[in-house]
């Protein structure tokens, strides 16, 4: 569910993000009062499914050619493993299993049998990959591009709670499941979503907050602390150790800080955790889990390094630059 | 679902609806094998979830401005709704219970707010009617038309099993919900999904199968009786009496038969019904079902008048003209 993919709040008032923006304050206006029946809030990175079912969440995604994907530049295969694999990150955001698969698509006139069919085929590959079995759609055509929506039902682990946005707190260590930026360079296409490793952490850590980078480390990290009511600063040298090289082959390239593809590229799809500040480190290391700050009682985002504190944008990466 | 919308055999081969076949066709052979865990077989109205979960079933649909509605020509929030009433007409095919909506839209750049929240709203006004709140979903936007993308939940009735289309037998007696024919002249627009009709069906009168029209009698009657395995034959003056004025107007304007539009129209959205030879014809009529013809051994439809068997051709209002 990207309900919560708000836009900053300084783009240009006429700018089509600044219209979504606005639209997604009206569907949290519209649909929260319907959403207050479930265990988790609206806007988390799955829905509620009824308060019959209190152990199953949904999500869905919607993908469009030339917007979320390039259909000359990617694999038709890759493109329908990816459109399912961001539905399972939001499952793995959640902590929850997955359960099933739906897909809806319209395919452009003009798209081949063979590619339609390894679009299929690529949403349903991931679908067994990861015990979640595509079951059904809709097929539609149009002379427009393509367009690919996927929806996901996911299920409680045992007794295990889902683990929402908004449960970090002042103290909570931050930790991320794996390096992160300059995913752009390639590994966007061909991420795997933390599902199993979520219900480890989960099992382990008893996590109080978690989220998938899917907009980028500084805009994940701040729908957590402003769902959460606090704040969070970030150690920079801890930071550092967590940049992937693809982040600094990118600033080589550029030359530009490769922090700032750290903090800023969208589509890592590792998770960020909040975990109380007794976790057990070994375990976390065991895990692969990387620290990179706290949660502290002030709101807002900063970065501490060399003795010295400097707020971080949250924006993600197509609105930084 | 509508993984079902076979496109006739009778196109020509490079057509797009041709390709929609096709792959209908593909989508069937890959997914079969995943979908063989649940209630229902795969390209039914609505899909199965899981084994887990034997008393849920989902479905999903597509809607693209310019293909399934016209945004100049109606309101949004009447396209909002009817959005979610397409899914929820699937609901009355199985007997299912609606439980929960997810919707993912990408909205045309130009699109003014206010249509953007009518959409919305749209979607929202027909979950609280029929107690399917919309709880979440996915925003977009982009630079090409308008597309709607639905997913709603829905679970069994009590001890009621789910309905099928491909469990008519020889000798059971077809019904429809309400007179057809004719809806496009406005009633497919704002038609009422036969939720609670179809439950009182189930409850009062155990149906062998049932379908939703939403392509027209003949089409999807002819997917009952391929589905199960047998035929139908439709009697020529109970099949007029159940002709809807708006059928009889339409014949008016053009000059052709009020019955070619009450077999060939779509979006009706009445409930097709096949029933046990000895169901109750009183309940029947109670609950405002018309008879319309019964099942039989020998394939094919056909409608019988004054002594005279025609075939009837299993096609669609669109593919018929």
């Amino acid at each position: 569910m990207s309900d919560n993919r708000d836009a900053p709040a300084s783009l240009p008032a006429d700018s089509a993000a600044r219209g979504e923006l606005a639209l997604v304050r009206t569907l949290r206006t519209l649909l929260a009062p319907e959403a207050e029946r479930g265990p988790v809030p609206f806007g988390d990175d799955m829905a509620a499914v009824s308060p019959e079912f209190p152990d199953l969440l949904w999500t869905t995604d919607m993908l469009m050619d030339g917007v979320d994907f390039e259909a000359g530049r990617q694999t038709w295969h890759d493109i329908g493993r990816k459109a399912l694999a961001v539905n399972l990150s939001d499952c793995a955001a959640m902590a929850a299993i997955p359960v099933a698969t739906l897909a809806a698509v319209s395919l452009q006139n003009a798209l081949r049998q063979a590619d339609a069919e390894a679009l299929l085929t690529g949403i349903r590959d991931c679908g067994r990959e990861f015990a979640c079995p595509l079951l059904g759609g809709d097929t539609n055509s149009w002379d427009q591009p393509t367009v690919i929506s996927v929806t996901v039902l996911a299920r409680r682990d045992g007794h295990y709670p889902f683990i929402r946005r908004d449960g970090a707190r002042p103290d909570d260590t931050l930790w991320v499941s794996g390096p992160i930026g300059g995913s752009l360079l390639g590994r966007h296409l061909r991420f795997t979503p933390r599902v199993a490793l979520a219900l480890q952490i989960n099992r382990q850590l008893h996590p109080h907050a978690m989220i998938d980078i899917s907009d980028g480390l500084a805009l994940d990290l701040n729908r957590v602390v402003e769902a959460s009511h606090c704040g969070a600063v970030l150690d920079g040298p801890k930071l550092e150790a967590a940049i992937h090289p693809d982040a600094h082959t990118r600033a080589a390239q550029t030359g530009r800080p490769a922090l700032e593809y750290a903090l800023h590229d969208g589509e890592d799809f590792e998770l960020l955790i909040a975990l109380p500040p007794n976790a057990d480190v070994q375990r976390c290391a065991a895990l692969g889990l990387r620290p990179i700050g706290v949660c502290t009682v002030d709101p807002g985002l900063f970065c501490v390094r060399d003795g010295s504190r400097e707020p971080i944008a949250p924006l993600g990466w197509e609105h930084f630059r």
